[in-house]
């Protein structure tokens, strides 16, 4: 028979079964806190109609869509989970109670260049909040709290949520009578980490924006501290402009509930330089950076925007929700030794060696094991004592339990610690406590383990 | 703005919120039992090269594949999870110890005729058991005790797991002298449920079987009873074809371990007109029935094969494996009503209505109440008290925590439990202990109830 060599595409994520069951675990995180925040998962079909999802329109996005035809049909896979939960919300409008809390894990697709680090299919983890007409400040003031709690509940301790309203920017521009121009002028004050405020302000004088207004703008940029102290420093700038102080009372509301909510304040900061999507967002917008990697940008953003589904429905439906590309953090994690390898990674938390041929002691071990929770695989296949363990040890199986017609006859199973090597010969329901207590011991890990 | 129609294509299942937690909770049901059993999450894409995905060619899948070129590629969607797996394990044949245990839940792609039940996306709960040259039979033995395991986790107590033995078959018809027409034969004793045991015989006898090996036939396929008894008829045949034997040896030991399995005898029957996929199961093959609605055909099957990856490499690779098609199931499950009701569909278990401006006292408490595992929302609209209530009606949200001023004063909180209409003034302690333990209780519930 010819053969067909075979290969994954590539830009595709494929994990060995190790990491597999590191990235399922964190997705498991995610959804536990997207639940505990009142969220309910949304599942939505991977293929739509290209009308549907291009209904926007035009953008780097078209490019790298997949789209194909079936038969009669136009058709493209989802780019991102955000024009399908439009679709979704104005579809079922009729059907859904607002403010409407959902999450949705799902994979998406993306034709890009494949290189390194970036990805043609990848998970995105979202969750939005959908008004109908109108929704409240509180709802922007909850997202720092999931987010704190979503990386928390992975493991990962050295990052920062930074937020911003992008009312403050478009009423602080409007004051400098820079209100045209204001798109163009944010776009420049997004590289001030990469060039410094002296190139930023070249640019912008360049770009025709007076000396003065130009140095307005630094100043304004420049502001920075503790939250308090920013808010603070904003005050400054209040009765100019309505929209900006809409903005400063909403950031201060935002920052009001932080504690409530159970944010620390190190793990939050109020950023002026943050804008994000400017044709999209209309209030909080939220960036995540790991401290000790801001060279990887934003593991998690959002934003609060006026209008979902604007493309399917005159209804407004006003909203707030976050991203997390979890394929490349993932990928991230790896490259940098974050992932915990104390985690299990095995199939099983214990395997069964049978020493007799009649399997049927050791099977109704396993499924006492079972019963108690303990994931267990039963070695069945005829090899020599030295290839079952290597079995296991290639695998990380953290028990071991082997059932000779001497347990058999004396009631008990021998079960050895793969980690300390100690064995020990117990009754059948000791050696399920042992091995069930030391397994909800290690499954209180976290996923993320940073290095010291 | 001109609008866009919202749809989703037809053939894809988009889910209400209520319906979409029941969904998941079976999901969640099935990756628990696969995992008790030592079997690991894998994922892979979702998009292959064709080539990959039709190396096996021809037949009525590749009609239904969705095909597309993106750049110079020839891509497909994922019709099964079984070609991505022999891919898998091909591919990473060095990377992976043997037998290797896997299971995958995830969506695949058949551009079928769109009618009522049918899915062109749908999810596939698979798990396989894939050795390196060999596998033991007491891999074929465990599969029926993770069926069982698995229907019964969802709910399920009135199904049937079928098996039967290829071996069995092949050798029968060889002693018959048929071995070249078995599979014609096979295909038409399928219809044995259809069309009766008479009009089976004359359809044998006009496809050229001769009338006595046609009795015959009919006999064999007529055997049936307890397991014991059909494995004693069975016996009768023995020592005249050594497939026929080996097969026969096999069902002995696949019966024998199902107690120790832990599988009641009245879930499992030998049958001896199950054949299942003709040019892919050479051992044990598994369908699984339900008792009130046989016409929905097998909702889990699987076998034994012998070369899971020969179109991409050279190393022999038997294995074992089941799948349950959930969309197709979770379909049927909701036309027959199913589905269980008294399980919680809400996003939330606690509703907080703050009665103060103020929201930092109902804040602290839902992050009390997230602490402690309850899911819990606070609801920051401004909205009166009335359309607060419907909203959680709505969501039949079971506790609503009313935080006013006299409560806060009090250190106290309200809490309604929605399905009596029993208020209480608690400890904010005492309220997340309350809500905690009756949430607990509920979630012992399963996802399917059967009819009375």
């Amino acid at each position: 028979m010819e053969r067909i060599k075979p290969r994954t595409l590539s830009g595709f994520m494929e994990l060995l079964p190790a990491p597999q069951t590191q990235f399922e675990r964190m997705l498991e995180k995610l959804r536990a806190t997207y639940s505990l925040y009142g969220f309910i998962p949304l599942d939505t079909p991977i293929i739509e109609s290209a009308e549907i999802l291009l209904a926007k329109g035009g953008g780097e996005t078209e490019k790298q869509i997949y789209r194909f035809t079936k038969g009669d049909s136009d058709l493209a896979l989802r780019f991102d989970l955000t024009v399908p939960l439009a679709k979704y919300v104005a579809l079922h409008y009729a059907d859904l109670a607002f403010p409407f809390r959902r999450y949705q894990i799902g994979k998406v697709y993306r034709g890009e260049r494949a290189q390194r680090g970036r990805f043609r299919e990848f998970y995105q983890c979202d969750i939005d909040v959908i008004g109908d007409g109108k929704l409240d400040i509180s709802n922007e003031a909850e997202i720092p709290a999931i987010i704190y709690q979503a990386f928390t509940s992975l493991g990962l301790e050295r990052f920062k949520i930074r937020v911003n309203n992008r009312k403050i920017l478009t009423g602080f521009y409007a004051m400098q009578g820079l209100a045209e121009q204001s798109g163009e002028i944010m776009r420049t004050v997004d590289k001030l980490d990469k060039i410094g405020p002296e190139k930023v302000r070249a640019l912008l004088v360049e770009g025709g924006v007076a000396e003065a207004a130009a140095d307005e703008i630094l100043k304004f940029i420049a502001i920075t501290g503790e939250n308090e102290e920013v808010l603070a420093a904003l005050e400054g700038y209040r009765g100019r402009d309505p929209i900006f102080d809409q903005g400063l009372d909403e950031l201060g509301t935002v920052v009001k509930y932080l504690g409530s909510f159970g944010v620390p304040a190190d793990h939050f900061a109020v950023d002026l330089t943050i804008a994000r999507g400017l044709d999209y967002y209309t209030g909080t917008v939220y960036e995540t950076v790991m401290l000790d990697h801001p060279e990887i940008g934003s593991i998690c953003s959002g934003g609060r925007y006026d209008n979902l589904a604007e493309y399917y429905t005159d209804k407004k439906l006003p909203g707030v929700g976050i991203s997390i590309g979890l394929t490349r953090l993932f990928y991230v994690l790896g490259e940098q030794g974050y992932l915990n390898d104390d985690l299990v990674t095995a199939p099983a938390d214990a395997l069964i060696l049978p020493m007799t041929e009649d399997l049927s002691a050791a099977i109704a071990f396993a499924t006492q094991l079972r019963q108690a929770g303990v994931r267990a695989q039963v070695y069945g296949e005829q090899k020599k004592f030295k290839g079952k363990m290597s079995y296991a040890d290639k695998l990380k199986i953290p028990y071991v339990v082997f059932l000779g017609e001497d347990e058999i006859a004396n009631g008990v199973v021998k079960i050895k610690d793969m980690t300390t090597g100690d064995q020990q010969a117990l009754s059948p329901a000791e050696a399920v406590q042992t091995i069930a207590d030391a397994m909800a011991q290690r499954a209180a890990g976290k996923p993320i383990r940073e290095k010291d």
